[in-house]
This record gives C-alpha cells, sequence and structure tokens, in this order.
C-alpha cells in the first residue's frame, strides 16, 4: 500500500555535481549542484540547475563555459562545502586547500583532486522557477589516469563515489556492480 | 594527470526512472530513462529526456501526464527490459509480471511493486538534440508503507536502490550512508 507525502525532490540517487568557473575577476570558483544529469546523447549534453541568486550563476551567463568534475566519496566535506558556502565571500579553493586547474578546453577552472571532469560549453538557460535550468554540451572529458586501464579506457567500476539523497538531504556511498545495461532484450519475451 | 576521453556522458551516478504513461489506446506503458533528475526545487519539478522517436515520447505530448517510478535493485532486470523494449508491440507489464496501477492524482500508470512513485504534469518540452527535455512538475509522491516509519516520515536509508553508470553502461547498488548534508558551513572557514 502506498502513503502520500505531498511534493519532495524524491529521485534517489542524484548526482553531486561541482559546477567550475571563473567569476568576473577571474577567481577560480567551484559550486556544487545535486539537480542536473545527463540530457542530451547528441550533441552531448548536460543538464544543471542554478539559483539566480548564487554566484555561479552570473558567472556561468557571462562566461558561458565551464567544468563539472565529480568527486570521491573521501571529499564529501569539501564538496558539501562547496554547496553551502558563496564564492561572493569565500575563496572556496583557499578555504578547502583543493587545487583548481585551468581547463585545456574552456575558459573555466577544475578541481584538480577529483577524478572526473567534464568540460562544457553553454547552450541554453532554460527558465524552470527560481532555478535557471543550464543546458551545457560536452567538449572533453578527462579522467585521472589512476582510474584508466591499460587500454586508454576509464576503468571506474571500483572508485569510490557517492551521491545525494534529497529526501533525508544526505550523502551515501556508490555501492557494487550489479548487472550489465542492454542485457535483457529475450529476458521477459 | 588527467587524460582525455573525448565526449563521453561521464555523470556518475545517473538514476534509474521508470516514466508511466498511458498510450493513445489508453494501453499502460512504461520507459526507462537515465537522462533525468530534479530540476527546480519551487515549483518542485523533475526533467527527463526521451527520444523522439520512442513510443513515450508520443504518449507524454498527448496526456502531457505521467509518473515517475523508482525501483529497488531486486527488478534490475525488469527496469533494464522497460528501456530495451518498446511498448509500441510489446506489452511491458504483461512480459515481465509487474502490475500497473492508475495513479490517484493524474492520468498515468505507476508500476506497483516500487517503492517511490512521483506524479507528474508536464510543464515544458525543450528540444535538446535527438532528445526532448521533459520539464515535469511534481504533483504528489506516493511511498511504499513498507518504507515509511512511524512518525509518517519516509525511512529509506537502508533501501537498496541501484543507479545506472552510462560510462560503463552498467548497474551498480546504491551504498551506505555517509554524512548528513549542508553541515559543513563552519568546517573550512
Amino acid at each position: 500500500m502506498k502513503q502520500s507525502i505531498g511534493k519532495k525532490p524524491a529521485i534517489i540517487p542524484t548526482p553531486v555535481l561541482i559546477i567550475g568557473t571563473y567569476d568576473k575577476n577571474g577567481k577560480a570558483n567551484s559550486m556544487t549542484a545535486a539537480w542536473g544529469g545527463v540530457c542530451s546523447s547528441d550533441p552531448l549534453s548536460i543538464s544543471f540547475s542554478v539559483q539566480r541568486t548564487r554566484h555561479t550563476h552570473e558567472a556561468l551567463l557571462e562566461k558561458k563555459e565551464c567544468t563539472i568534475s565529480i568527486p570521491l566519496a573521501a571529499h564529501v566535506k569539501e564538496a558539501d562545502y562547496f554547496g553551502v558556502s558563496s564564492g561572493r565571500d569565500r575563496d572556496k579553493f583557499s578555504d578547502t586547500g583543493l587545487t583548481p586547474v585551468r581547463a585545456p578546453s574552456v575558459h573555466a577552472p577544475y578541481v584538480n583532486e577529483f577524478p572526473i571532469v567534464i568540460e562544457c560549453k553553454i547552450s541554453n538557460v532554460v527558465d524552470v522557477g527560481v532555478h535557471d535550468l543550464f543546458i551545457a554540451e560536452v567538449v572533453d572529458v578527462l579522467i585521472e589516469d589512476t582510474w584508466m586501464s591499460e587500454d586508454g579506457k576509464p576503468d571506474l567500476q571500483k572508485a569510490p563515489f557517492f551521491f545525494y539523497n534529497p529526501l533525508d538531504r544526505s550523502y551515501y556511498k556508490t555501492g557494487e556492480f550489479l548487472m550489465q545495461g542492454f542485457s535483457t532484450s529475450n529476458l521477459f519475451k
């Protein structure tokens, strides 16, 4: 039997996306977004939402370029801090001791300590309420070589990532391999 | 050191969203989408992408209402099948033995065996390439009472969910509790 709990953000899991931008003074900044994900396979694009009051919102509209870094569980505190503090009055990289690196293909910084970096150009901005939804076309993806196999492919099966559960506003670790996708075409017919 | 791997959908994790619709003949159908997530806090909205060739795309445009059910890991095979088969030539509920239930607040079916159901009305459709991005305002959320605590709140901390990793096209289990969110405001200053 199912019970109504009203309007709640009941998507489990949501990702922890670290949006990297340079602000109007050229300062590297990072903001955490859990409202986001892949939105198009071709052109390959990510969508993520940012409130209009955020320092990152201004930088995204001005520069039209950003990175999206994905942290491991070892950096959950830093990722949370990137979400609760503002680059308007803090230097989040200096505060946390993490390292901003200028991305090779876009004018935006990424977090050097995080294993996945997606370089993006903003292609559209959609008004969805208190947030603007940014559509960001993927330019390139960088992977820390610790997580690359010898044949030149990413091997992240055992990488300890984490996710956000917006129902209890908490972070959880990712777990073990379950099954290959696109493998059930003939299983139920 | 980071290595370029080109344009890849490198978001980990992505959710496994089961979009429930009635087609033009009134048949209950379900389609799996990994390109989606929360997109706005107010009005609370979910975004998800559906290719224009999909049977569900037609139903969404016609009915403008849907459910989003979230499965547990025990149903990973059924969830995968909902993604690789088409409601145009199959009855996916009949094939898998899962049960469609008419949602109380929208004209759309949900999957009875799945613990979370989000009832939605489509508020906008955005062309993002081969996919259309649907913006869906949340009308209500239903939780299976197995996962409700005695004080009437959802208690999903130990629920065995799963997610999709688009880099290796595989499913993984969710893991254990890591940390409360929004808890680091004063940690690094």
